[in-house]
């Protein structure tokens, strides 16, 4: 492992739990019976503990959609054409996409990050560009990607997280976009957690029955013929993929080691946690599940990623949607715990003894 | 039931399904595989339909907070002391109350309602006093309320929703505010679904066991010494309460006659929705379920009003809590609608044939 990347895992801390408690007895103090904001409560004091405070802020939040191409879409996996990934990202750029719409609803900017978006495109500025490969290789018949861009990709959502965190930016929300995704997704889940595809494995942008059939068994093909190792994380990433996927891994170990928390969305946000949880136990205390996708895998993954996901709205579109909205609990969260009043301050009588 | 009561159940019009279509076609047009939002899609399709309008807008947003007691805190069922009331009700004022901080989140205003506070109190004019009785009376040993009282409790909500239409309210949030309140919204929901008290009675603010057990003994009491019949939703919201029940029972039926569409929000609103609903089946094409609540009760409430709820996250808080956190999804679903690029405008290719 590059030492970028052994560094930033030996530098996030445990949540702490002192802020959480002070948070918490905080909320206690506010007009309302103690416990009624249920889960509500329950992220202001996950805030505080990744914080570090018992009142954190949330003045600059970032929703980051990394885009990138997949090879095992040659295998007919995908029910939409591989150019729409880039396709989508000049729709990113344009402030078009559901994400833009839900990003700008919760007060947060959108930065699109190319991690290995396949061919020549001419994204303008509003594109960072990470390009780790001109996409990946299928992984059906061979690894995705070599170690080394395993590696960088990782190490390029370090990055960014360092750059996000001297912006100042106290919450990230993860988007992806990648034709084909989903698959490396699934594989990803399948091997880290040593079950069969078909549980982990679902219909994507919306695939029929016979294609869901021959997706599963790409993905069985590809566990047979790269034997990923489920207890070496950048060898699952190597061999199933995506750029993006690793791009979101490295944001999140980054994002965790400078205590800012990261709400993860999907099926591919998932993915990329499970492998960032499994390099480093103690950044499940950064990662917030935002919603419980549709895709079946993404339930499996934050299995073991913490408390349950804080919507389930029948969503699977990605590119961060599903962290956008819960943007906004975590503001409603945090205000409850600024703007109410006190039982002393508003005078209202407390619980019988 | 008085004319201005049956005039209004009458004018309620069934939902406009070809608007819902028409808004489901233009969803569909969006850089998003067909059904990728899902819920948020449901709720473009029904706030269409209620408004009658493929693309509604949301410009006017109302949480309405109605305020009362009840005589069946003497019974010692609340884990506060009666007081509560009137002292929220002037937090609610001062805005330092849950529902005055996410209302202001979600973008919408509050209307604080007295239905009948106990005793005399200078709310000030940011208070709307539509007080049909000083508390009602306690339902364990009598009615709560005369019929008349119920009725006059439900014209007061559909006068009250006929001004929020003239003011173009295009959205209502439904609260409450009532020490004792979840024992009369229980015994509601156990007369017209013919259940158990048992089944349908929680914790409210958050009683012990022994107080649970009281709170369900008087519950069985109530029913008992009134008899309510289950075919006639005026004679339950009269023997079992409160004002603020029936208040809100009006809001919802009045806004439905405008084809306002109303945020239910958690046990006391969903008491006063399953009222609504049995004296005007159409009115649940106008009824949003916002969040589930922990009350138990709650629950069997919505299994009669339509979709689920929107939200899951382990509140009990009421005063249209739910509700104002549910605006923001309902926002979400329409910004979809409205600030989304189509595939045309966007250049993305479509589903492969």
């Amino acid at each position: 492992m590059s030492e970028l990347i052994s560094k930033t895992i030996a530098a996030i801390e445990p949540p702490d739990e002192r802020a959480a408690e002070a948070a918490q007895k905080w909320n206690d103090a506010k007009t309302k019976p103690p416990g009624a904001l249920g889960r509500l409560e329950e992220l202001a004091r996950r805030l505080a503990a990744a914080r570090g405070l018992a009142l954190p802020q949330l003045a600059r939040k970032v929703v980051v959609v990394m885009a990138a191409d997949h090879g095992v879409t040659v295998e007919g996996v995908s029910a939409y054409p591989a150019e729409v990934t880039p396709q989508m990202v000049h729709n990113f750029v344009r402030g078009g996409a559901a994400i833009n719409v839900l990003a700008r609803l919760a007060g947060a900017k959108v930065m699109v990050v190319d991690m290995g978006v396949r061919g020549t495109h001419d994204f303008g500025p509003g594109v960072v560009s990470m390009k780790i490969g001109d996409g990946t290789a299928n992984l059906a018949v061979g690894p995705a990607m070599t170690r080394e861009q395993a590696e960088r990709s990782i190490e390029a959502g370090i990055a960014l997280a360092v750059a996000l965190g001297e912006q100042g930016v106290d919450l990230v929300g993860t988007g992806d976009m990648g034709i084909g995704n989903t698959t490396a997704s699934s594989a990803i889940v399948a091997a880290l957690c040593k079950v069969a595809p078909s549980e982990v494995t679902g219909r994507g942008t919306g695939i029929d029955d016979a294609t869901l059939q021959r997706k599963v068994r790409v993905i069985e093909r590809a566990l047979a013929v790269n034997r990923p190792d489920p207890a070496d994380p950048i060898d699952v990433l190597a061999k199933l993929g995506g750029f993006e996927i690793g791009g979101l891994c490295g944001l999140m170990l980054g994002a965790a080691s400078l205590r800012v928390p990261t709400l993860v969305d999907g099926h591919i946000s998932g993915a990329a946690a499970l492998l960032a949880a499994r390099l480093a136990p103690l950044a499940r205390g950064y990662l917030f599940a935002s919603h419980r996708s549709v895709e079946v895998g993404h339930g499996r993954a934050l299995a073991e990623l913490g408390p349950p996901p804080l919507l389930d709205l029948g969503m699977r579109l990605g590119e961060g949607t599903g962290a956008a909205l819960a943007m906004l609990l975590c503001e409603a969260a945090l205000r409850v715990q600024t703007e109410m009043a006190s039982f002393a301050e508003a005078g209202v009588s407390g619980k019988k003894e």
